[in-house]
C-alpha cells in the first residue's frame, strides 16, 4: 500500500470511490481528519502526545504547515529553504527521469553540491501545500441537485464542483479540489499552493534506497533507506511559476525539524500525510465482489505483465530504465493484493461485514419512520452494485489492452472535442486549469515509454479479452483495432504492429502538435491512432454517459444508506471517522514490534540496525549493498547515531500506525511532533487492513531518521545538506 | 551440545578432563551440585520456586530419586511400573538396533501394546539410578600420592580409584564411579543402582521425534517431538538383571508426574539431569588452541566424513540405518563446534580469560606466601599444555584412520594382555565389571559396521595422516598396516583392503571368541586385524605411558593453579561451582524468548506451536510431517491441549537454563517439581557458552510435554500408555 506513490489507474467510475462508515475507531486506528483532532485529544495525551492536541487542527501553522502532498506521496518542508524530504520510491520518477545508462542516478545515487546542480523533477512533478479547507456540502448537493436522478445528477454534482473549484483558483498559484468523505453525504473545498518548479536534491544509490528490492517490499524485518531529498522553487516574486533558472527557493513559513531525543521502542509517533483510500466500510457484496473476483484477477493480470516486461526489457538497459515505474507499481500491487488475498482467505470478514449489514437493516425495518427514511436506498443498493461488477467484469481487461498511444490520442481528441466549449463547461481533466499538466504529461511519456514492451502487452492482454464471449465484446473497438472474437495474440500483435508502424505520436514534437488541433484536423489525419481515436469516440462518450448514469443511481442510494448507518452508530454513541480519501489526515500510535512475527516462534523487533545489511547483503539482485556502506557497516562507523540499547545505527522500526498508499514519504513525528522518521511500509499480512483494521496485526513500517543522516554522513558524505538540516 | 547423546570418543589423555574455575555465578549459570542447592535456596525462591530447595538435595527422595541417567543422556521415571521418558534422539540407537529395511521403526515410530511387545534396546543400554554420592578427595589423593609425580602418580590416583570402585560395588546391582570436580581436587564416589533390562516402549515417526532433522538442529523456532518411552526392567527379584523373558517392570521409589497447570512465558523452570562437560573455566592456552586449531581440524574432518558416508550408503538403506547413529553424532558435533567457532570469532573471549588469568598471576605474585604456595604450578602449567598440544596435533587424525575392526581388535588383545593380572590391577575397563558392558559392545557393532563406509573413512583420513610430516609420523603404525609417508588414498584403500579381505572379525561368533583367547592365541593368529593389534600393542602402551606421565604433571600444576583460583575468588567473596562433568546438576530459570533472534529486527518468541509444522513442511527431507498429523493440525483437533494465549498447542520452548550435552532428556519441571517438558537442546550462537556463559543470549530448547502429550493422544492413539501417565 504505502509503496504505492501513484495508484494504479483503473477505469473505476468517475463517482465510484463511495465508502460507508460502519467502523468504530480503536485503539491506533483511525486516520483522523485534523479537525477532529480536539475530538480524541484525550486519547492523544493518553499515548503520549506532548504538543498541544488543538494546534495540530490548523493547517497553516506548525507541524501541519511543513505538511505537504506531491500527489500521490506526502512530503515535509525540512529547512528554511524549502528542503523537502520524501521516499526514495515516491521521488523514483524523477531520479529515473534524470538516468540515462551512461548517467546512471538510479544506480548509484544523486548529490547536488549546490542550488545550480539540482535537477529538474520528473514533469508534472507538484509540491503542494494545504491552506485551507472549507465544508461545501450544501453548495454541492443544492435543492436542485438532490432532486435529480442518473447522470444529470452527475452531471449537477460535477458543474457544482467545477464552479466553486473555479471561484477559489481565482487565486493565482493555488490549485483547489472539491474532496467527498462519508460515500458524498460531506464535501469540503481544498485549497492548495501548487508549486510546480520541483527539483531533485539528493536520492541514495538504488541498493541503500530500493534495499531488498520486491523481495523485502512489504516484508519485516526490513532495512530500507527509503528517503531522497526536493527542493520547492518559485519565482522571484515568491509565487509559484515554471521550472526557470530565475526562480529561487521558496521558503515554507513553517519546517520541520529533527529530534532532539532518541526515538525508542513504547514511544508515542504520529503520521501525518496524504492517505489514499480505505474500503474500510465497503458493503458485504463489494468485499465479496473485491476478493472473489477483481482482485485474483488483477494479481493474474499484474503477474503476467511483470514477467512480460521482463522478458521484452531483457539486455535492454534503456528500456529498463523507462519501464522501472511500471515495474515498481505493478509489482507493488501484485505483492499488496497477494498479501490482501491471504489474510482474507480463510478469514471471517465477510461474515462480519454481512451481519454488521443485516444489524443495520433490522434497526432501519424496526422503526417506521426510519424504513421510510433509508429503506428506499437499502433495497436499492444492492442492485445498483451488482450492475456495476457486471460491467468491470466485461470491462476490466480493457484496461490493460490498449496501447498507451491510444490512450494519448483519445485524449487528445477529447481535448479538441472539449475545446468546443466554454472552459466552465468543459469536463474536469480537461479544462484550462488542466493544459500545464496535461502538457507536461505529454512530455513525460517520452520517459516511460517502450513501444516494444508496449505492444507486447497490448497483444497480450487484447487477446485475452478476445477471448471472452463474443456478445460481451466491445463491437466498435473490435472493427476499429482490426481484430476479432478468439483471434491469438501472434494475430493480434500483427494487427496491433501495423498501427504502431504507421503512428507518428511516439514524436514528442508530433504529439505536443496535436494539443492545438482542432476536431476537423483529427477527422482528416491518417495516424493510425488518431484516426482509431475518432472512431472510437462516440462509443468511449456513450460508455462514460452510462457510467454517469449508474453513477448517479449509485452516489444517491450509497449516502442514504451511510446515512442510515451514521445515523445507527450515533444512536450507540459511537462515533464514525471517514475512510481514507486523498486528504491530510493524522494518524497515531507508538513504536512497537509484533509478537507473532512471520515465522512460528518468532516476534518482530521494533526496530532494525546495521547488522542486518551485511547479514541481508548476498552481492546481487535486491541485496547488492554499496561496498562504502559494508565497509563502515563493518568498521562500527556509527558516529553518533548508535541507539545504545541496539548497539548499532537504527534502520528502519515498526509503529502502530493507521497508514495507506498515499502515505508513503510521509514524516513520522514524535511526541513534541519532531521529525524522527518517514513512513514508507506496511507488512504484508496487514495490507488487510484497508479493507478490515486489525490493530494486533496492523504495523506501519518506517525508515529511521537515524539511518539516514547515518548514510548521508558517513557513507556519502552529504555535509552540506546535515548542515541545511542543522545536523551537523 | 544436547543432542549429544554420546560424546563423540577423541583420543583425550586419561586425566584430561581439568577444569578450572574462575566464573562468578549470574542469573540461571550454573548446573549446581544437588548438594549445593541450599547454599542458592534464595535465589531458588526468588526465580519462584515453590517446592522446599532443601528437598532437592536429597538424592534418595522425590523429585531427584525419579532422576536417572541412560549414560550420555538424562531420562526420569513418569510411572510406578517403571516407565522412563528421554528424547527420541537418546533412544535413537534403540529404534535403529530394531530398525530393518522392512520393519522401518526409525522411520514409522514404535508402539508397544503390551509389555509383551515391547523391545529390547541397543545392547548396552542401561538405566543408572544415583542413590548415594560421597566425598572421597582424601583417599584418592592421599598423603602416599600427593607426594608422587608424573606417571606413577597417574597410577596411584587410578589405583586410589579402583579400590573405591571395588568396595562399593560388593553391593551387586550397582555400578561406582568416581568423578573429579575443580580440576581434580574434589574426587566424588557415586553409587548407581544399575539397571540392564531396557526396553523400548514407545518412539513416535522419525519425522515427529526428528523434524527438522540436521536443517534445524540448534536452531530456534523449532518443531520437534523429540521423545520416546523406555521401561526398566528387573529379575523377579526386583533387583537387576540380564534382559530376559520372566524379568518385570522395576517399580521406582519416586516417579514424576504431569504439570497441574499450564506453563506459560515467564514462569520458572529447573532441569534435572547430567550434563557430559563444559569447558567453562579453561585456562586462555587451551581457548585458543581449541577455537585456532582443534576445532577447525575437527569441523573439517567431520564435513568429510559425513559427505563420504553419504556418498558411500547411497541407495543402500541397510548401511543407512547402520551409520544412522554415527552421522548423528558427527553432524551434530560438526553443527555445534561450527556455532561454536562463529560465536568465538571477532569475540574477546581470548582477551577477558586472558585478562582473568593475568589478574589471578597478580594476585598470586603479590604476596610471598601465595607466590611460594602457587606459584610453581603457575609456572608449571603452560609448558605442560603445550606440550599436550603438539602431541594433539600429531596423532589426532590417527583417531579417523583406523578401521572399527582394527580398534576392536587392539581392544582384544589388550583385555588378553590385562587378563594376565589379578582384575584388582587390571587397567579401567578391563576389569571383570565391564566384561558383560564389553560382550554387548562387541555385539551391538554388528548393529552399525558397515564394512564399505568403513574402508573409505579409514583410506582417506589415513591418506591425510601419511601427508603430515614424515619425520612426525608413528612409524610403527606405518609398517603394520604397510602404508607410507605421502601415499595417497587409493593406495592406501588398496592395501587396508587386503586387511578387511582377510579378517574375521566382521563376524559375530568370531569376535566374541577372541574375548576369552590368550596372549599367545593372539600371537599365532593369522587373522591380519588381530596380528596388527598385536604388533601395534608394544607402541600402544608407549603412548599410554607418555600420556599417563604427562597427565600426572598436568593433573598436579592444574589443580595447583585452581587451588590458586578458588582462594583468590574467595578472597573476594565469590562462590565457585564445578564445571559439568556427567554428574548429577540442576539447572534452573524461566520460560523466556530472547531480544535478539537470528535475523536482525525479529525476535525469538517464547514457545513454537502447531502452526509451524505445516509452515515447515515441504514433504521431503527434513521437513516431512506425516500426513495424519497434518490432517489433525489443519483440523484444529487440539483435544485439551490447546493453550489460549497462543490458539494452538504449545510445541517447543525456551528457557533461560544453563545446560550441554548429557542434559539431553532431562525432565523439566516446574515450580512445583511435576513434568512439563524435556530438554533436547540448544541455540547455534549460545553453545559458546560450553566455554563462556552469556546470559543475554544462552537458551535451552525443551520439548513442551502437550505437544507429546498430545500427538500420543490425537494422532498416535497411544491410550494405553496415556493411561499409564495418568493423562487421560
Amino acid at each position: 500500500m504505502n509503496r504505492l506513490s501513484k495508484p494504479i489507474s483503473l477505469a473505476r467510475f468517475a463517482l465510484a470511490p463511495l465508502a460507508l462508515s460502519i467502523g468504530l475507531a480503536q485503539a491506533n486506528e483511525g486516520m483522523w481528519m485534523p479537525q477532529q483532532l480536539p475530538q480524541i485529544a484525550k486519547d492523544l495525551k493518553a499515548t503520549g502526545l506532548a504538543i498541544d492536541p488543538a494546534s495540530l487542527s490548523k493547517l497553516t501553522e506548525f507541524p501541519m504547515g511543513a505538511i505537504i502532498s506531491l500527489g500521490g506521496c506526502t512530503a515535509s518542508f525540512v529547512s528554511p529553504q524549502g528542503l523537502v524530504v520524501t521516499n526514495h520510491h515516491c521521488a523514483y520518477g524523477s531520479i529515473q527521469y534524470n538516468s540515462t545508462p551512461v548517467r546512471d542516478l538510479l544506480k548509484k545515487g544523486f548529490l547536488a553540491q549546490s542550488l545550480e546542480e539540482e535537477l529538474p523533477a520528473a514533469p508534472g512533478s507538484r509540491v503542494y501545500v494545504t491552506e485551507a479547507v472549507r465544508d461545501v456540502s450544501a453548495q454541492i448537493l443544492d435543492a436542485k441537485t438532490t432532486a435529480l436522478k442518473g447522470k444529470v445528477r452527475s452531471d449537477a454534482i460535477e458543474a457544482n464542483q467545477k464552479k466553486l473549484v473555479a471561484e477559489c483558483e481565482q487565486d493565482k498559484g493555488y490549485r483547489c479540489t472539491v474532496s467527498r468523505f462519508y460515500g458524498g453525504l460531506v464535501f469540503q473545498l481544498i485549497k492548495q499552493l501548487e508549486i510546480r518548479d520541483v527539483r531533485l536534491v539528493h536520492a541514495p544509490a538504488d541498493m541503500v534506497g530500493r534495499f531488498g528490492g520486491e523481495t523485502d517490499n512489504w516484508v519485516w524485518p526490513r532495512h530500507t533507506g527509503d528517503y531522497s531529498f526536493y527542493r520547492a522553487y518559485v519565482g522571484p516574486d515568491g509565487k509559484p511559476a515554471d521550472y526557470n533558472l530565475a526562480n529561487k527557493p521558496y521558503a515554507p513559513k513553517f519546517h520541520l525539524k529533527l529530534a532532539s531525543e532518541p526515538l525508542k521502542e513504547g514511544d508515542f509517533v504520529m503520521v501525518t500525510g496524504y492517505p489514499g483510500g480505505t474500503d474500510r466500510h465497503r458493503l458485504p457484496t463489494e468485499v465479496d465482489f473485491n476478493f472473489g473476483w477483481e482482485a485474483p484477477e488483477l494479481i493474474r493480470i499484474f503477474g503476467e505483465a511483470l514477467e512480460l516486461i521482463k522478458q521484452e526489457t531483457a539486455g535492454r538497459r534503456e528500456a529498463e530504465i523507462k519501464l522501472a515505474g511500471l515495474v515498481q507499481g505493478y509489482g507493488n500491487s501484485f505483492k499488496n493484493m497477494q498479501g490482501q488475498q491471504e489474510s482474507y482467505t480463510g478469514s471471517d470478514i465477510l461474515a462480519r461485514k454481512t451481519a454488521a449489514f443485516h444489524e443495520l437493516k433490522a434497526w432501519v425495518n424496526g422503526d417506521a419512520k426510519r424504513s421510510a427514511q433509508y429503506g428506499a436506498s437499502i433495497a436499492e443498493i444492492e442492485r445498483l452494485l451488482a450492475e456495476r461488477q457486471s460491467v468491470e467484469k466485461r470491462e476490466l481487461l480493457l484496461n490493460f489492452s490498449n496501447p498507451l498511444l491510444l490512450t494519448t490520442a483519445r485524449s487528445l481528441y477529447q481535448q479538441a472535442q472539449q475545446n468546443l466549449k466554454p472552459d466552465a463547461e468543459r469536463r474536469p481533466g480537461f479544462q484550462q486549469r488542466d493544459a500545464l499538466r496535461r502538457r507536461q504529461g505529454l512530455e513525460a511519456l517520452e520517459r516511460r515509454y517502450d513501444e516494444q514492451t508496449d505492444m507486447r502487452l497490448a497483444s497480450h492482454f487484447l487477446a485475452q479479452y478476445l477471448a471472452l464471449p463474443a456478445d460481451q465484446l466491445n463491437a466498435t473497438l473490435l472493427k476499429t483495432l482490426g481484430v476479432s472474437a478468439g483471434m491469438d495474440e501472434v494475430a493480434v500483435k500483427a494487427r496491433l504492429g501495423a498501427l504502431y508502424a504507421g503512428s507518428k505520436l511516439g514524436d514528442k514534437a508530433e504529439r505536443l502538435a496535436w494539443l492545438g488541433r482542432s476536431v476537423d484536423e483529427f477527422k482528416a489525419s491518417s495516424d493510425p491512432f488518431i484516426a482509431a481515436a475518432v472512431a472510437l469516440y462516440e462509443d468511449d462518450e456513450a460508455r462514460d454517459a452510462r457510467n454517469k448514469e449508474l453513477g448517479g443511481h449509485i452516489q444517491q442510494a450509497y449516502a442514504g444508506v451511510m446515512k442510515a448507518l451514521i445515523a445507527f452508530k450515533a444512536s450507540r454513541g459511537q462515533a464514525v471517522y471517514p475512510d481514507a480519501n486523498g486528504t491530510l489526515r493524522v494518524s497515531f500510535g507508538k513504536v512497537a514490534g509484533r509478537a507473532q512475527g512471520t515465522i512460528d516462534g518468532t516476534s518482530w523487533s521494533a526496530f532494525t540496525t546495521l547488522r542486518g545489511i551485511p547479514a541481508k547483503h548476498t552481492g546481487k539482485g535486491d541485496f547488492d549493498a554499496p561496498a562504502q556502506q559494508l565497509a563502515a557497516i563493518k568498521a562500527r562507523q556509527f558516529d553518533k547515531y548508535r541507539a545504545p540499547e541496539l548497539d548499532s545505527v537504527p534502520v528502519n522500526f515498526l509503529a502502530t500506525l493507521d497508514t495507506t498508499g498515499g502515505n508513503s514519504g510521509s514524516p513520522v513525528l514524535n511526541r513534541k511532533a519532531e521529525l524522527v522518521g518517514l513512513l514508507f511500509d506496511g507488512t504484508l499480512d496487514a495490507v488487510i487492513s484497508d479493507w478490515d483494521f486489525n490493530p494486533k496485526t496492523t504495523r506501519s513500517i518506517c525508515l529511521d531518521a537515524r539511518y539516514m543522516l547515518w548514510q548521508m554522513k558517513v557513507v556519502d558524505k552529504a555535509d552540506k545538506l546535515l548542515k541545511e538540516l542543522n545536523a551537523l
